[in-house]
């Protein structure tokens, strides 16, 4: 699991991938396995959260990290860069970009309240 | 807080919005208030984050609900749609799609290991 909230210490990526339907399954899966062997091994890695699309067109990758350091190195990674790739010739589109969290209702602490 | 768990029973809405870096801080704001006036009143919402982008060009809103019908039945809001309709004014561009969770890692429970 991992936790949303404004006072936690993460960067994250919201990467969007645009893939056709027929692929989607195909996608999901192979950014599970690049978390399940490469990312999570990385300095810095927090979380990673696959989602699919209810209308078959989109997986996200809501991913934390700790600092935009840990993130760039992970980028400069050789066997990220392959998982990457796969993932990017199957989609349409990818778009990532790097947020912080300005705003969490309902509102608490990253341990609960 | 939120929680991103596999075995939460939520649907996910990321609706990413594009917008001129001089109008993201003013956009973040509105989704802000949007959340906190009239969205988590209404029956089945779980969570809204709101989050801006590093690069200043998108906002993106990480929304829980309960159902898909909970959240179809919020797009039918008068109060809703005008802050809908105020938001997507802002923005160049809004893409929102409903998710459900495939995996997370670190795995555990809604409630914590």
């Amino acid at each position: 699991m991992a936790t949303i909230a404004t006072d936690m210490d993460v960067i994250t990526l919201v990467n969007v991938f645009s893939v056709s339907p027929e692929r989607q399954q195909q996608l999901a899966d192979l950014l599970v396995e690049a978390t399940r062997s490469v990312m999570n091994r990385l300095p810095g890695f927090v979380s990673a959260n696959i989602h699919s699309s209810l209308d078959g067109t989109r997986v996200v990758n809501y991913a934390q990290w700790r600092r935009v350091d840990d993130f760039e190195a992970m980028l400069r990674d050789a066997t990220a860069q392959e998982h990457m790739q796969a993932a990017t010739q199957l989609a349409e589109r990818v778009e990532p970009h790097l947020y912080r969290v300005v705003f969490s209702d309902p509102a608490g602490t990253a341990h609960g309240t």
